[in-house]
């Protein structure tokens, strides 16, 4: 499938254009954000989720032109393929259907002789299923105490989307098995979380799709020790979520349950799958993680069916490649406000940059546009303690601001100034977005402020389930369509494979010192040579 | 005082030349890393701390422009002045006087008629006598239990180091008080947090200079409100880091003790003060806290008086300031390999962003030159499952790797592919490194790799408090420096202002909507009148 090297669509000739007209003082957010209607028209709204564009660096003709860009990439009906099942990650030859995770409508769909619908419905019914015999205690340990912990090994993919999930939902719903995470192959990753638990009492849950990724699988053999040392049966405390017929789910290696996952969904799009299901369901119940799914279905559909100038996550698509190719800023901050989001950024900061931070296109034509961006971000009002000195009146990047209309403490509260601490939270969100639109003259330099920075501003009701599955749909869908429209493959990560041909051949110079402590290093290069000295002395 | 502009100076024009020979092919990393003799070139090491930048695009003759640049700007005076006490911070009139909470050799500096050491000195032996008061018990609550918790209430400044420190140390030394940080106005920070305390065992540690931080006050009368109904007296479970004749410390409002800051060190350097040093204590002792403060000195002592060529946070500032202004980069990311530095990088982001985030010079001409970036990171090799994609094909920063030579944890450890866990976490770090300077070349864009990438390698011995105090004392250091170079106040935060105004009129609206709900936002812009009145009416 060739295709059109971006910057020669003629949408984005019409951007460029535009782009030049944007320099103009008439142009300046202060001056833009003066139009009484302008809220109305730069903001979209679906049931429990809304999308507030209006202090962005848009407006009429431009917002058309990007719609016209999408258009012209065809992003919708790129959408609806990968919905449908079409192999439409290419580059790996495989379909992009985490969405059938949480397709409640439940469409037809067969891949490679795989009913995709029903196998994902044995899998859910089979997380229910164990998640309830754990909590009723009719699966226990070896030494036949019920559990109350789990710890996930699992990293990236495996990681990111369960943690942000899990912490945002603690903060409303006390968890039934706490949850502890064990990404890093670091050996204090492994030495903190092991204070944390009490062996009998704790479940192991391993996350690899092939079972053979290196720092799970370090960790894993980890546990394995610990289990041994303190008389534990690995099948009484291990679960697997892995590819069908891989060691993990081989009867040779025996665990307490198995479930599969499948090459149709990549690691960073795989909370809705039994990545994030089998924790989040130990941790709160399948009911949970079920309207959990509810949510990110309602966001996928509203992607899916809603015409471009409605559609959230595709106008937000646009937004950012109009801030990242026209605008030029490297990078967006994520800020919530809301301590429970705290893990949102992390997560997206995974999603976004491994899907978009390629060098080349779909079809294999060096990239001469910008894609990915750096994403990062804490929560506010931290952030506004933090780094916003920067964002007011160092080097400006656009920032995209979460409120959560209801907050879930709901116990005695004091008033400080006349007001409760989630309005005050609210009072500093509403403030930022202002500060950063208009600046502020002063004839003192120090105390001057350009003005002119956008940001956008997310609103979801509350904590919940529902409201955390739209969050992240929005933002996958959001990643999706920006990778369509750009022309490159959100799906495959081809950069990180150098890395890892790497260390390997440093492994293996490590591995064979190990086995005859007289190896020396004489023959790598001296920086190489340097560290692994070091390492193996054991001090500077 | 009157100042060159930094893009005029005779070391910055001879750099901008020197930065268009560095877009010449034999200038890509890949070539300069063949000199056998690079890593011993371009790496400086003191006791217990090694910096290579050997993996940097820079070489002999652009060294010596950088740090002809630093003579030009005579950065190591600036730094000598600081630590002696004057005004370095000119546009607040005062003091940075961080150093002197760790000078050991007790340098005479007095203040507004403070004799600065002694005022360090009595403060610190409050905290050691208060600490030990506590750990044995002779300090309880209201009924009588002795505490087991500390909740920091603080935020920015007084808050990021100290839980950066308290995380690092925390995977070695097990806390005799579990510390809570309760930085957010947001009420489900409060909500989390006291999930996790036992009100009577609890300490509640008060820290702002003023005592009248928005947050800050906020969280502590929602503190009150909780001890109340717990029927605890707060004059038993609250403790003050705040500046003296402050109202916490007023015996109106009484308090166990009260442990006083001062003007002349800021937020985001405090941790070595009492703002750190406080509940650090309180968490491991006060000789763990010594400890700490004793690395913070030996890099003071390095950053002070070695020659610029071979002082470690003069060069990595030169460096930071060759990649920003000249090759352009955006950000930098921080990247330790290392899950108990897990915090390090939202400290450093505050520390960096807030410093040198600024739109204006010293002397009040606005800012030609790109002063502060981006600061981002998460802990390897975490990083490397997340956003390294974009690091190794997408838009390249340079990245700043962290190592530590031994792991804490000693117990039985397990072999996977020949090597233990730390040695795959090297091999990992190494290879990284490697991967970004080299690249690859493949027929496959896909699979292309530019190489030319940027990195840094900084090691220390093991995660002690002396490690972790160098390895903060560095970042300070190595922010200020390349704030004096580039001629902006490292020490002043304008930036925050605009926000905290807008912010307080907000909060005057909301307060009288609390007091009379007729009250209505009809006066104000849309958008704001929209927010408010959504959070009035508690859901979109």
């Amino acid at each position: 499938m060739a295709q059109t090297l971006f910057n020669s669509l003629n949408a984005c000739q019409n951007l460029k254009r535009i782009s030049k007209i944007f320099k103009d003082k008439e142009y300046h957010l202060k001056n833009l954000i003066q139009d009484k209607n302008r809220l109305e028209k730069f903001s979209l709204k679906i049931n429990g989720f809304f999308y507030d564009f209006s202090r962005q660096r848009v407006n009429d003709f431009l917002l058309n032109e990007l719609f016209e860009l999408a258009r012209e990439t065809k992003a919708k009906d790129s959408f609806s393929k990968m919905v449908s099942g079409e192999t439409i990650n290419i580059t790996e030859n495989r379909a992009a259907l985490h969405t059938a995770t949480r397709d409640f409508t439940r469409n037809h769909i067969v891949l490679n002789n795989l009913d995709v619908a029903s196998e994902i419905n044995r899998v859910n019914k089979q997380i229910n299923h164990f998640a309830q015999k754990v909590h009723q205690k009719q699966i226990k340990g070896t030494t036949k105490k019920s559990f109350t912990d789990a710890v996930v090994i699992g990293i990236g993919g495996s990681y990111l989307g369960c943690e942000f999930v899990y912490t945002a939902l603690k903060h409303c719903i006390d968890p039934i098995i706490n949850l502890h995470f064990l990404p890093n192959v670091d050996i204090d990753n492994f030495g903190q979380v092991i204070k944390e638990i009490d062996p009998e009492t704790c479940l192991w849950v391993v996350i690899s799709k092939s079972y053979t990724t290196t720092e799970t699988m370090a960790n894993l053999n980890q546990a394995l020790l610990f289990l041994k040392k303190n008389n534990l049966d690995p099948s009484n405390h291990l679960v697997t979520v892995t590819a069908k017929g891989s060691p993990g789910d081989d009867p040779i290696n025996p665990v307490l349950d198995s479930f599969h996952m499948f090459d149709f969904i990549g690691g960073r799009y795989s909370v809705s799958s039994a990545v994030g299901g089998l924790a989040l369901s130990l941790a709160f119940g399948f009911d949970i993680f079920n309207r959990f799914l509810k949510g990110c279905h309602a966001m996928d559909l509203h992607a899916l069916n809603t015409p471009e100038e409605k559609n959230i996550p595709l106008t937000a698509a646009l937004i950012s490649i109009w801030n990242s190719n026209y605008l030029h800023y490297p990078a967006q901050a994520i800020i919530p406000y809301c301590s429970a989001l705290s893990k949102l950024a992390p997560h997206i900061q995974q999603l976004y940059m491994e899907s978009l931070g390629k060098g080349a296109t779909l079809d294999g034509q060096i990239l001469e546009n910008q894609t990915g961006v750096i994403i990062f971000g804490e929560p506010g009002t931290n952030a506004q303690h933090s780094f916003f000195q920067l964002a007011h009146q160092g080097s400006p990047f656009p920032i995209e601001f979460i409120g959560v209309v209801k907050p879930v403490y709901n116990k005695a509260q004091a008033k400080s100034k006349g007001v409760y601490n989630h309005q005050e939270l609210w009072a500093n969100m509403i403030a930022q977005g202002q500060a950063l639109a208009k600046g502020k003259h002063d004839d003192n330099k120090a105390k001057y402020f350009t003005g002119n920075r956008p940001s956008s501003t997310l609103l979801i009701n509350a904590l919940t389930p529902e409201s955390i599955g739209m969050l992240l749909a929005f933002y996958e869908a959001r990643t999706i369509f920006e990778g369509f429209i750009l022309g490159v493959n959100p799906f495959d990560q081809f950069g990180v494979e150098l890395g890892k041909v790497l260390a390997s051949n440093i492994r293996e110079q490590i591995k064979r010192k190990n086995e005859d402590t007289k190896y020396d290093f004489n023959s790598l290069d001296p920086t190489t040579k340097f560290y692994l000295d070091t390492l193996f002395k054991g001090s500077l």
